[in-house]
């Protein structure tokens, strides 16, 4: 028997913006950030569960300030009760009527909710000396079903056809297991194709990542249609034909808009086309699919929560669904998600990136390959190579794979002398940086 | 010329839960509250903007910690630069790129927005010595194209559409405002019916309504059938067959719930089904729609922005659009999403009623009649009578209609003795509680 005796925030930010890290048509300066929190009981085994909302910058604080709104579901309370049944507990926190008003079921409280549970799943994770993709993947078809709050949801996906789904790949589930300790993950990656590099910057990161095993990059495009035709042609001249190129336009265009773009891009044989236009316009991403067929419509990284993918998976909007381990509520909503796609047949390639959410979807993708859709056809978890040394058990990925954590938890723990340097704003690194601007002759920036 | 000096927010909390005032099948105890927000400027004329998002409780102060993210674009900055080009300020605080990712354009960060705008819209109408649906109906045609972010709208409605049909409504403002000061505008009544009330207390305050000279009343329905049922009945035989009742299911269904529930309920003569699913579902709309035709489907209330709104019309999947002053990012958008409403032919019903929503909304149905959709024809805004008196210029609400208020400013400025008595948790009110609790003997409460 245990209680909850802390549940500890802290606003930690990345100077990303200063490298153009991370930079693409709507979000020119990111310093990738996390709303972070720790849920400390009074066990004698000192496990703790860490989770974190991924934001780029300003606004991390209205993040932590939503997390600090749930630690009376959390404080004083018994942690088995709490870890017993995830499904109830992510009711206590999604139902809360006056909370759900600040939503429903979006934004800033439902990413909250999102850590909250993240946090829970891996204390529950290390509880039972597992990671987090083999604690769900020996949970058993009937334990997952009741993740889920299947509300919102029955007109596309009723309980019975999840517990269908779960059953029919339990059989498999222990071969699947071997095949991905034996095999990987597969991975793409972002990193050469950030708005910000040089056309050389691009080419040699586009090569490298060929040479480290990627068989699919990914560019930013959207803010300017000649630049985007010149440096698919880089890409493309140092990749070869071989390996896939997908581009993300990360929200900018209009219906419209983005087919007459798409139209001028399509003969460098786009692998997908990302977040075309706004992640709500279910409607939107339909036309736009009919728009640009064959070539496929992805999005999810910026969509809202179950009801918005159940939408998109039965309008056709979307081909290759993009699950984000800190957009919706936690593991609980994506195992949901999960199904969802799994019902549907739409092939899922998690968005990663950012602060840790690598170290945190991996685990998702691996448990939907052992006990969901029991397939990596076509699936491919993202990569891109910054800030994994603040994690505790940072993600394995070589050979263009994802390597299975063995290490207990969900992946989303941060080193302590990480979370101290780089608090906002009284961290050493924020500290030392506001002294130099300070200084005489330093440049001042606005907001 | 002046500069904003201050940007002051206060979290004020009405313990309307007490009463069961308010009370529905999703919301059993909301706290009626206000995350709300005072922009102060230099100015000489001591004018001050006001505004607010309404909340229900808990949670208000992760909304007032959303506004003082924004407070940077507000202080020490050019008072009149800010509220001349309205839609260039709108896109400053929407089209930040790093607190865009906390929705984007949605939940507690977009709301934020909205408070912080209409808070603008509301000092520069008392600038103008105007009440705002008077300001908003005197800018031309092509002022009010440019409050509009068309982006993720133009595959519905363009700039030019926009344009003419704002043009189209130019020539018969005046008399139409002629007629709004003489006729009012139509309201309808919620206060009769909350789940809380007993049947006794329904069919009094439903006759009461009939006898204030409402046309159309409202009721809460979704926690129980046999109880539905029976509260229509009682309803029904009180305010006799002239009047129309219309049923409030708050977000409790699923579709398939909500197509049978309504079968139901539907020989009682239904005026609209409000909010029978999430307000996210989209394509579940238009299947309720389908199915419970031709009893009209309404939503609006939670509806996130003019993204999903534009679906909802596309798809036909509500018959009767609710706008509401607190939920998106302000008058703008609100415009944006009237204009939508016009080109659609949807009429616009708006939710009122929390905390000085009435006040706010009144203003953009009465612009709607004068320059928008130049029509009343089966329109009316939801009177709830509890709160008004808190507000500096309350409603003005008999006879069944709502009263053009002459008042110059936007409503939404709340009194300051209670924001001093309301404030939570350091408020009198809240600090005499807390006293009132701690007393031995008293009941405590769990959250």
């Amino acid at each position: 028997m245990s209680t909850v005796i802390a549940v500890e925030t802290s606003d930690v930010r990345f100077p990303t913006s200063r490298e153009l890290d991370g930079s693409d048509a709507m979000n020119p300066d990111p310093d990738y950030s996390a709303a972070y929190v720790r849920v400390v009981t009074d066990s004698e085994d000192g496990l703790e569960g860490h989770g974190f909302v991924f934001t780029i910058g300003r606004g991390n604080d209205v993040e932590t300030a939503a997390i600090s709104a749930l630690t009376p579901y959390l404080l004083g309370r018994n942690a088995e009760e709490l870890l017993a049944d995830m499904g109830a507990t992510w009711k206590l926190l999604a139902h809360d009527s006056q909370l759900r008003w600040l939503g429903p079921e979006k934004g800033v409280m439902h990413m909250a909710i999102g850590a909250v549970i993240n946090a829970l799943w891996d204390l529950k994770a290390k509880r039972a000396r597992l990671p987090l993709w083999q604690l769900l993947a020996t949970m058993t078809p009937e334990e997952l079903v009741e993740l889920v709050d299947f509300r919102y949801l029955t007109d596309a996906l009723t309980p019975g056809e999840a517990l269908d789904i779960l059953r029919a790949a339990e059989p498999g589930r222990a071969e699947r297991t071997a095949r991905l300790l034996a095999e990987g993950y597969p991975g793409y990656t972002t990193t050469p194709g950030w708005l910000g590099y040089s056309d050389e910057k691009l080419a040699r990161l586009a090569r490298e990542a060929v040479a480290d095993g990627f068989k699919q990059i990914k560019l930013k495009v959207g803010a300017d249609l000649a630049d985007d035709v010149r440096r698919l042609q880089t890409a493309r001249a140092a990749v070869g034909p071989g390996i896939k190129i997908a581009v993300d336009a990360n929200q900018r265009w209009g219906v419209a808009e983005a087919i007459e773009w798409i139209t001028h891009l399509a003969s460098f044989d786009i692998a997908w086309v990302e977040e075309p236009t706004s992640p709500d316009d279910i409607l939107g991403h339909a036309a736009i699919a009919r728009g640009v067929a064959p070539i496929p419509v992805a999005t999810g990284e910026h969509v809202q929560n179950r009801i918005v993918f159940k939408q998109m998976l039965q309008a056709d909007a979307l081909q290759v669904l993009q699950i984000d381990a800190a957009r919706v509520a936690g593991v609980n909503e994506n195992v949901a998600i999960l199904l969802l796609a799994a019902k549907f047949g739409v092939r899922v390639c998690p968005h990663a990136g950012g602060v840790g959410l690598c170290e945190a979807v991996q685990h998702l993708s691996m448990f939907d390959f052992v006990a969901v859709s029991g397939t990596k056809e076509g699936r491919m978890i993202e990569f891109v190579d910054h800030l994994h040394e603040h994690f505790v058990v940072p993600i394995d990925v070589h050979g263009g794979c994802y390597w299975p954590p063995s290490a207990p938890g969900g992946g989303s723990e941060m080193q302590g002398a990480s979370i101290a340097e780089y608090t906002f704003p009284d961290g050493k690194f924020w500290r030392d940086d506001a002294q130099a601007q300070a200084a005489p002759g330093a440049l001042t920036e606005a907001v």
